[in-house]
């Protein structure tokens, strides 16, 4: 597989997670999580592993028609297409790492490194852009909503029982509501999180 | 209708919500907000209307049986019956105004009334509780998933269509996304939100 620009998943030299296990423990309790939930996951990775570009452009057209999360991607007020090319390409990854890498420190780690690339801290930083400062908290948490809806098209497209479809759906949004609030760590004041 | 204690929704005193309707609307486009969705909230609300004291029994058996959100009722290390009382009366309420309000700017500043009694500025003040002084950040937005996913089997009992319990759940699902998302406003940096 090619090497994807910037995807440092792993990498050693990447800053520890202010979450611990134990945090992330009673946040998986706090969404009702189970080892059906694993399980659905790896499930949903199997059945998005070849629809990711798909998955993609159906995410790129929503954010390009709607100028003001297109924003977040452009220099000098217009849309950078190689900063949106880039950030697709470990979009896509993102996908697949949400279904199918364990949650470990290794995946916590790489959730805090992506916090930073959407916040002031690090953003622009990964594709040497010179793009607006940060993305808004607001859009982080809002983005559960229709990266959970439309993804359901996707799971049901692979022939799985609607029983199993509902599981990897339910599944995917419990991931994501975990992941985007991880992403949400810097913008939140010291010591409430 | 009984006087619900600390309940002062349109109250003129209410601080004005940082998060003017401009921004509203952009959120709403965010979460692919349609007529459709204030359709079915309001329907929602019929659904629920008289289901109320169920959701709630559940809710709090959730949060009664997870130490670590019980933690945020308690005094000296053990739950405040009164103070889980108070609460539980106007998050009834909630999920009426949640399906029935018009989502204005009165509707924007009880918002931001909520967002505060959740938060250091305001917590325990309006039930007058010694208890912890914040409820920490990551729980506000976990909660989407809970309070989502729970709430279907009650929009399913009044023998709607599968169709309109899938638009009201949709239309919830938003309406959750949207509200907690506000609610976080105090814990975000200056100029981040």
């Amino acid at each position: 597989m090619e090497q994807i620009k910037g995807y440092s998943y792993g990498d050693s030299a990447l800053d520890k997670s202010p979450i611990t296990l134990q945090d992330l423990d009673l946040l998986k309790k706090t969404l009702l999580w189970s080892k059906d939930d694993e399980r659905y996951l790896n499930m949903a990775g199997k059945v998005l592993q070849d629809q990711t570009d798909q998955v993609l452009d159906l995410w790129y057209n929503y954010v390009g028609s709607n100028e003001h999360l297109l924003y977040y991607f452009t220099v000098d007020g217009k849309p950078d297409e190689r900063y949106l090319a880039a950030v697709r390409e470990r979009f896509k990854q993102w996908v697949l790492d949400l279904c199918n890498r364990p949650y470990d420190q290794a995946w916590l780690d790489y959730q805090y490194e992506i916090a930073k690339r959407h916040h002031a801290t690090k953003k622009n930083k990964t594709d040497k852009v010179d793009s607006v400062p940060i993305i808004h908290f607001r859009y982080i948490v809002a983005f559960i909503y229709p990266i959970t809806a439309t993804i359901k098209d996707f799971l049901a497209k692979k022939g799985d029982s609607p029983q199993d479809v509902e599981g990897m759906h339910n599944a995917w949004f419990k991931a994501v509501t975990l992941t985007a609030l991880l992403w949400c760590y810097p913008y939140v004041q010291q010591g409430e999180f």
